[in-house]
This record gives structure tokens, sequence and C-alpha cells, in this order.
């Protein structure tokens, strides 16, 4: 799920979104060349590491939700909307500078990741600092309504994550646990983006509300789908949480409900190397997942949420935004069925 | 240099302010007050871990800054202060979390460190959570002009922390680097809690640019007391520094003087300690700090920048806050002159 953008290097992901996404090229373009711009406002001392974070800014889903929720049709690009699709973007980007940190992540995208290139203090540091600017770029709209939005979902975001973290290595974790985990760490921040634009834009209070409803479950749905691509995506990708992620006892919905369906013995050996007791046994888990069918069930959570978004613009037909935001669902649809295994 | 409050456990520096700010003893007990309030807003699964952080505040000098700055006299508190000292108070409490991280302290005011008492991954996200409930606050003023000083203040003070830690270990600071650093990571937001107060308070432009100017000199003042106070202060905190923060190579004004004093066989014995390759030697040095007059040349630089604070409210005694701000100098002077070695 993808914005096309120069900086734009997960062609994996970026190629299923491209097509549907096209008629925001000219927007992303706006959007590099405003965020360039930016570091003027960053102490020249730090500057240098100010872009390299912006360099490395992956697949703009939050502008493009942004773009997409205030969306009159083609044609002049909205200042207010370039201005505040870069304010989540740079919040995102700080939160992946302190979430490297925290995984201990070397790579992302292609390039090393900011703590590795400066070390862990000067990353917390300028995780803190993008942050910041964020915030202050929120106040250069007329009123503290945008400024106030932002900080707010910030703060979700990290509530979310530090739940997350706190539920790190504990095999007690619910579906409940989950749900309201990525509620916050990841369908806040979709949910402000569609917010924004709509607000921005100028549409009334009920498509603003119905759009950021969308935005919350769409953002749901593709932390789902996230999760799923995890243990069903490419053998790259699945080799590396298997051995990490799992290790570090990340519960996932997928793992959550192979937990449920495994026999006890089965499910105390699971937990065993959730724990880090025993060794990890990847090759087994991944039968265990696709002959009970997790697989299905996981993509059957999606489609719920993908559902539950789509009804919440079911309405507004008649509104700009809602086709290419319902697109957005399609898109995210034909994401999950591409993951499918050849035999389920 | 404090103010007196129920959470102030820090009674070696608390005892010299305790005087002079008496009479914030309402503003610091409603400020704590608000501050508890403040919780409610956090989610309910994190709000324990934000009431630790708020809970081991310390000194509250710069909620102090923003009450005498927009002081009218005694009697009612005016709210709109009390909100903007828990805003620049959360802030630091922010950075405070994320300093401790990084300097991997497990003690701080007698009570274990966030990082300590949660891990270094909830205490990243923690002190962000703090940071974007600060700002958030920060935009329940009726324009963004708060929330954007605030911010930009923020993202200067990282920037000076992020100088700080590249120039750790290494040996070539100038003191025109230690004077910048300093500028943006400690005088920076007691330039804006003055700014903040006087602004509030409704004192016209001079004197807010007056005492914002004050603000900034009283804060580069404290910052090299403070350094001074390292290796001149209490035995135990000497010991610690010399023991820690030497090793660590981070060059303050005591040491950079000393450095520029040394013969160049000392000189090279003692880069060697900061670089980690000899051992360091606690003894030698305070003893050649304190016959290379190096404690003089210290008080001799907070002196100046008193001097400075002072010379910006020159013309403006007539103004309720000039007094009192002139006062906290007074104390800060007090201090510099109790830490004087019996032989110098």
């Amino acid at each position: 799920m993808s914005a096309p953008g120069p900086a734009d290097t997960d062609r994996s992901t970026a190629h299923a979104f491209s097509n549907g996404l096209a008629l925001l090229a000219p927007h992303m373009l706006e959007l590099d060349r405003f965020l360039h711009g930016q570091l003027a406002a960053f102490e020249p001392e730090i500057r240098a590491m100010a872009d390299y974070c912006i360099d490395t800014s992956g697949k703009r889903i939050r502008p493009a939700l942004v773009f997409l929720s205030g969306w009159r049709g083609p044609g002049q690009i909205s200042t207010d909307l370039v201005r505040v699709a870069a304010v989540v973007e740079l919040v995102h980007l700080a939160t992946l500078v302190h979430d490297d940190i925290m995984d201990r992540a070397e790579v992302r995208r292609n390039r090393r990741t900011a703590v590795r290139e400066y070390g862990a203090t000067a990353a917390v540091l300028l995780g803190d600092a993008l942050f910041a600017h964020a915030l202050n770029l929120a106040t250069q709209f007329p009123t503290t309504e945008i400024c106030s939005a932002v900080s707010e979902s910030t703060r979700r975001v990290c509530a979310g994550e530090i739940m997350q973290t706190l539920r790190r290595g504990s095999t007690n974790i619910t579906r409940a646990d989950y749900q309201r985990i990525i509620d916050l760490k990841t369908a806040e921040l979709f949910r402000v983006s569609c917010f924004l634009g709509a607000r921005l834009a100028g549409f009334g209070p009920d498509y603003v509300e119905a759009v950021s409803r969308f935005g919350r479950h769409l953002g749901i749905a593709y932390q789902i789908y996230d999760d799923l691509a995890d243990f069903f995506g490419e053998e790259k990708r699945v080799g590396k949480t298997l051995g990490t992620d799992l290790a570090s006892g990340k519960l996932t919905l997928p793992l959550l409900l192979l937990m449920e369906r495994l026999t006890p013995a089965e499910r105390d050996e699971l937990t065993a190397e959730i724990l880090g007791q025993h060794p990890v046994q990847s090759g087994l888990h991944l039968q265990q997942m696709r002959s009970l069918g997790i697989f299905g069930a996981v993509a059957e959570a999606v489609t719920i949420e993908i559902n539950t978004a789509t009804a919440a613009l079911q309405e507004t037909a008649e509104e700009a935004p809602t086709p290419l935001l319902l697109g957005l669902c399609d898109v995210l649809r034909g994401q999950v069925l591409a993951l499918q295994p050849a035999v389920v």
C-alpha cells in the first residue's frame, strides 16, 4: 500500500498502489519539495541529519490519505494540504526513527537507519526534533485546531506503542488487546490524516466525521494486513519475522489465532519459544498456520474492517473523495488476495 | 536553584531558593494540582507511567520563571500562567526521561528513573507521549502563538543536545561550541519560559523582549554554574562527575579551561583519559583545577552572563517582575560563592 514518490524504494508494495494513486504524483512531488524546504528551519548543525531522515521517507500512505480526503478534483494543489501532509509524515518519520532504535534495526528501505548512522542517543533526540518541528508546522494554520488534533494523535500513537512494548514476551494477550493496540499505534494517524484532509478542504462536519471513521478502520485493516504479510508475504520477510518478531515475543493476530487453534501441547511448545526458552521452529509454525486456516481467518478480519471503513462512506457517494478512498479499499483487498498461499 | 514544591526532594539546592521563592508556594501547589489533573488526558493504560514521571518533577525552575515573568502581584493565580508553566515543565520532564535513557541513569531525585522502572523502549515512548501532551496543552490557548513558541524551543533544545552528544569523546571542543550548546539545550527553555510568562500576563512587547533576553542569559549562567558544581560541589557529586562525565567525554567549561591551562604533557594525559585510553585520575585533576584557578575563571563566566541578564532589565525597574527576576540573579551569585573552595 503505497503512494508513488521519488523517495519510495519499497517497490514490492509500491507497485500495487502506483496505479491507483498516479493522480497524486504531482502532490507527492510538491510534498517532497515542501519537506526539503523545511530543512532550513532546523539548526544548521543538525540539518544534514534531519535531511537524512526525510530522505528515507518511504511509502507516504498518510500524506496520500490527506490528499485524497481533501480531494476537490485535479488542478491546483492546496498549500494547506501539502503542509498538513508534511506534518503527518514528519510525525510518522519521527516514530520510525524511534522504532528503529528500539528494534535495533540496521536498515530501512535499503538505507542505514538513523540509529545505525548516528547512534542511539542522537537518534532519540533527532526523533524528538522531528516531532517538535512537525508540531511547529502544525501551528502555521490560522487556528489551534490542527496542532491540537495532531498532538493528541501523536500521544495516542505513543500510548499504543507503549502498550505493545509492555506486552512483548507476554503470552496473555487477547484479541481485544491487539485491537486496542493497533487502533492507537496505526489507525489513529490514518484517522487524523483523513480528518485533516477533509477538514482543511472545507468539507462539512458530517463528511469530515465519516471520512475520519473511514480512515480509522482502513488503518486497522492495513495493520492486520501488514501483520499477515509478516507470515505469508515474501519468503525473505517471513524468515525475518519468524526469526526476530516471534522470538522477541510480539504477538500479532496470526500468532494469536494460531495459539487459539493449537492443541494444548503444541501451545505450550509455542509459548516456550515466545518466552525464549526453546529455539523458534519457523517451518513448523508456518506449516501449522497453513493447516489450521490462519490465513483465511486473518484475511477475514481485514475484510471486516474494510467493510466497516466502506460503510462509513456509504451515503456520501456524491463527494469527490469518496470513490478515491473506496479505491484504496479495493487495492488493500487485492493485496490481501495476493498474499494467499497456493495451498491454504 | 530551586522553587519549593511538594515534589521537590533535592534539598541541597532547594534550600537556597526557598526563601527567595516562598511567594510562589501557592503557584507551585496549583501547578501540582493542574499537572495531576492532566493525567486524565492520557490513555488509561499509560496513566500510571505518566504519573510516575510527573511525580519526579524536581526543581521546577522553568515554571518559577513563568510565574515570576508574569508577576502582577500576589492574589489570584492566573490559569493561563499555570497552564503554560505545566507546558514548559512537561517539555522539561520529557527531555529528562530521554536524557536518563541515554545516560543510563538509574536514580533521579531519590527515585528510580523511568528507564530503570519501565525499560528503555517504553521510556523513549513515554518521553514522546509527554512531549505530545505538553504541545497539546499549548494548543489550549486562543491562538497558535504559544504552541508555536514551545515547539520551536523544543526543537532547539533537542538540537543542542544532539550537538553535545555528537561531540562526546571529542577533545576538539571550543568555548564557542560549548556556549552554543548550552544556549540551545538549557537557555532556550529558560528564555521561552520568561517570554511566555510575560506575554500571557499582558506585558508590552518591549518588556517581553527584555524578559526573554534576561531568561536566556540566566539560563546560560545557570548551566555554567551547574557544570562548575559538578567539579566544586558536594563531594558525592564531584566523585560521580569525574567517574562518569569526564570518562564519557563530556567537555564542559571547567574542563575546557583546564585543558587550555595545562602543560602540553599534562594535556595529552587528560586527553587520553577523556578518550578512554587511560584511567581517570580524579584527584589529580581536581588538584590541577584548584592550582590553575579554574574555579575563579568559570565563576567569572557565570558573572558575565548574570550581568548581561541584569542589564536586559536595566530600564524596567518599575515593572512588577523586575525585582523578583533580579532576585534570582542574587540567589545564583550566592550559590556560586557557596561552591568556592576553601583554598583556591
